[in-house]
């Protein structure tokens, strides 16, 4: 599995635009891409114009390949070319060692 | 709901004794504290020492003052004053604006 966990600024008088093209991204990622396993959306609680995205694949192709071939992935670059700070883009990339419900399970009776 | 996204290098010795010591945080969190909705251990996939953590709280105060408040949470100091690479710790705080399963119920039939 393959994790991505995304910070990115929106200009401000871009937010409408931007949570639009996000909710709408994450939304078909999950539902057209078998490879998308999570997709959470979260705005900073420091900086009213960042966002976190935290995604979950199936694999590193997962993400590279399939998730930017997907047709509604060239209208989410659309949206960020549009909305995003220049230069404010930065993902994390990480690989599972202990996701929640494996822990949850292990632990609850 | 409160999101927290941690960043931590390890000392290069001090791997196991930090594998063991998250694993345990993070089960005693999601198994003992209502407030701990999930709780996700990555490895980073550029940097083989980093980790990355990432937690969902009911609210602020459920990490703030619940989380930091039980006994597990004593012990995992303890390991992060033995493994971690002073200084290199970092958290993210967001609140979540769509969550994965949402958006999975919201477009599947």
């Amino acid at each position: 599995m393959y994790m991505v966990f995304v910070t990115l600024d929106v200009q401000e008088d871009r937010l409408d635009e931007f949570i639009e093209g996000i909710t709408l991204n994450a939304r078909a990622s999950l539902a057209d891409e078998p490879g998308c396993l999570h997709f959470d959306v979260h705005r900073s609680a420091t900086e009213p114009a960042r966002f976190h995205f935290y995604e979950l694949y199936r694999d590193r192709e997962a993400f590279e390949i399939e998730h930017r071939a997907a047709p509604h992935y060239a209208e989410w670059r659309k949206v960020v070319d549009a909305c995003v700070v220049a230069g404010s883009h930065v993902n994390t990339y990480g690989e599972p060692m202990l996701l929640g419900a494996d822990a949850e399970i292990a632990e609850k009776p």
